[in-house]
């Protein structure tokens, strides 16, 4: 047992290969309809083709008079020109009303252009003396209107299958007449920290003990990334409630996520665990913080061990479990972490070549370039490098470190 | 009363200066305890004092043995140290073991350090022969140990009031014991569309008439920025149903914002009816889309109407409304979107000098640097221009436009 414990160390998966063999057991999650003021932050789970024009018909732009634009040719505040007020029409209004020569209708902004308009001069261009139109300024045809399908045309593929529904996607969505919309089923996720070590907040600390940070932030970022936290539960380093508990949890769970007990110390359960009742896909990667993390299998369920020290769970979380929860939502983007590029301020060893590093830094502004400030730490504990960072930089295996002043892509914790 | 419908126009007011003026209206929230499970995109209502060291007791960092150094001192492979095992020390433990001269003491990572220890050397640098542990490298005092306090200092303000709770934050409170937390209370909002060309998503389209999408897409805004919407609605442009509904919402909003409304056209009713109920603090702003926007008090509620067009609606929300949600909420940070540096694509004039002027880009990056390229747009209805876009560039009032490859801050839309 104690060899089965070491074995994933031996031989170090690269992050690539972890997260290839991760996605090849992943189903996507059927869809489902909801109400589309339900929809912020949901993944679209239908190509949309819009059905209908955006404007749906010709539509005046402006407040002002639908005319020909000939009549206005060579208008001027010196030079107007005069047309005759032959009608009005409302925004919402479905009008008949038709424009002959020398005749202007009035027409509200979003109003649609009555026949043999092509163009609207703005209220503020014209002066309205009993039925005449003095018009002060020259249009050309076309001139303030919004043409039918000149937004969206009937047919066309609007947005994709597998895209964050967003305040705009909601705003199109609507326009296109959508009162519901088909999006991806939540994946349930259970999360687990285990160690005998942990104390619930809430509760007085005994010596010996911490706070138990992990369930709290893992299960806050399952939430972030699109999940659906079913459990989170702090547990002992006992080999039978362990099993218990994850095999309790593999009945309802798509994804769960134990943090703790995954390294080479007498106590760690997890790896046999995972062996006798699944299997194990990979165990140990060479990235840094996070190497001890370990991914089986049992049934469908996946199993992610993450690393007990907060900092490590964190950044294994973004590089490893949101992107498998995203996948399993049908997501066309995996990582949503926005990449900014910036300066990196100093020089920065990495602590082992072999590895790909994440360091923490610390992004500041200045007039015309970006500083990427690597956060002072010791060791992967420290949570507070988390709370005084904005984001990550990666350096590959093969890079010795940075030199101050390169450029590198930060890539920002998720908002 | 034309007239009255007309006085915003002839003045505009600088963005700054509407906002400072609604501002000024601002009462920020108080604040509710929840649990911190719940904590998730709260704004955090008190400042943060640790009132404990993190760690909370010296530890290993480490699976490996409790040593002194100085027994260390010129080990290696070729030239190993020996010394004697004297007990072992679980993560989680209270333990009273105290290390002597040539002794060592198993210990799992995170166990308290036993008393009479320096340095823990990893498991993987020994081998255990009965009860010698045989020591294959040499250690520096305090390697391998996480000291008391290193992460964070009993007594140091490790959060102020006014941050966004992340994942990270929720981390840090429940590494210090925190189960629940106060934060601000949300900010009630009603969110109306007016306009007798609107139709209900789901209905039949008749003929004039559109969709509305403003309702959906400010309420969604509304929810990512921290606001609570409490009704949204699609009223008729009849001045006495306005009243109504508005007189109505006044009673339980701190917001309310309106779309459409605003402008100059004959049905236009809102500035009366705020003018009547109320106060206008400013109507026209020199911003480009959205000028026509108007903002208004009714007792203590702020009133604020948007330009009925999407795109207009949704810039105003982001540069206007949204920060003032964000105050409310006694949030440190108004805007809370990401900026980016990138280099502009093209040439771009700008309609109008005199105006702040929000371009629609979308953002591509390249090995070294980010173009931001203008999305094409005809109109400020075009709610395809924002779907397809990442974000605004502002350009000043002053400036003519921007010259291609200029560098340009994009301000990403919130996600």
């Amino acid at each position: 047992m104690e060899k089965l414990r070491k074995i994933g160390f031996s031989k170090l998966t690269q992050l690539k290969d972890a997260l290839e063999l991760l996605f090849s057991k992943i189903k996507i999650n059927p869809i489902m309809e909801i109400e589309i003021k339900e929809a912020l932050n949901r993944v679209l789970g239908e190509d949309i083709i819009s059905q209908m024009n955006i404007p749906p018909f010709d539509r005046s732009a402006m407040d002002g008079y639908a005319i020909k634009a000939e009549n206005s040719f060579g208008a001027s505040p010196k030079n107007p020109k005069k047309i005759k007020l032959s009608g009005a029409i409302e925004i919402g209004e479905a009008s008949n009303l038709e424009l002959s020569k020398d005749e202007g209708i009035k027409i509200s902004t979003g109003a649609p252009l009555p026949k043999g308009a092509d163009a609207v001069i703005k209220i503020e261009d014209t002066e309205l003396k009993e039925d005449e139109i003095i018009l002060y300024t020259s249009l050309t045809p076309g001139k303030n209107i919004s043409k039918q399908g000149e937004d969206i045309k009937k047919n066309t593929h609007v947005l994709k299958k597998g895209i964050v529904l967003k305040a705009e996607h909601i705003a199109l969505l609507s326009s296109l007449g959508f009162k519901k919309i088909k999006v991806s089923v939540k994946p349930k996720v259970s999360v687990f920290a285990s160690g005998d070590e942990l104390i619930e907040p809430g509760n007085a600390l005994e010596p010996g003990k911490i706070y138990n940070s992990n369930t709290p932030m893992i299960s806050s970022l399952v939430t972030l990334y699109g999940g659906k936290v079913i459990r989170g539960e702090t547990i002992k380093d006992v080999k039978e409630t362990i099993k218990n508990k994850l095999n309790e949890a593999t009945k309802d769970s798509q994804i769960i996520i134990f943090t703790g007990g995954t390294s080479v110390g007498t106590k760690d359960y997890l790896p046999e665990i995972i062996h006798e009742s699944g299997i194990i896909l990979t165990h140990g990667v060479a990235i840094r913080p996070g190497t001890p993390i370990l991914i089986g299998l049992i049934n469908d369920t996946i199993i992610i061990c993450l690393p007990g020290t907060p900092v490590a769970a964190y950044i294994c979380f973004l590089i490893i479990v949101g992107p498998a929860i995203r996948k399993i939502l049908g997501c066309s983007t995996l990582d949503p972490r926005i990449k900014i590029y910036a300066n990196i301020q100093k020089n920065v060893p990495v602590s082992r070549l072999g590895f790909l590093h994440h360091l923490r830094v610390k992004i500041e502004y200045f007039n015309d370039k970006i500083i990427a400030n690597p956060v002072k730490l010791k060791g992967s504990g420290v949570i507070s490098s988390l709370t005084q960072s904005d984001g990550t930089v990666e350096v590959p295996p093969h890079q010795e470190g940075l030199k101050k002043g390169e450029q590198v892509i930060v890539k920002l914790f998720p908002k």
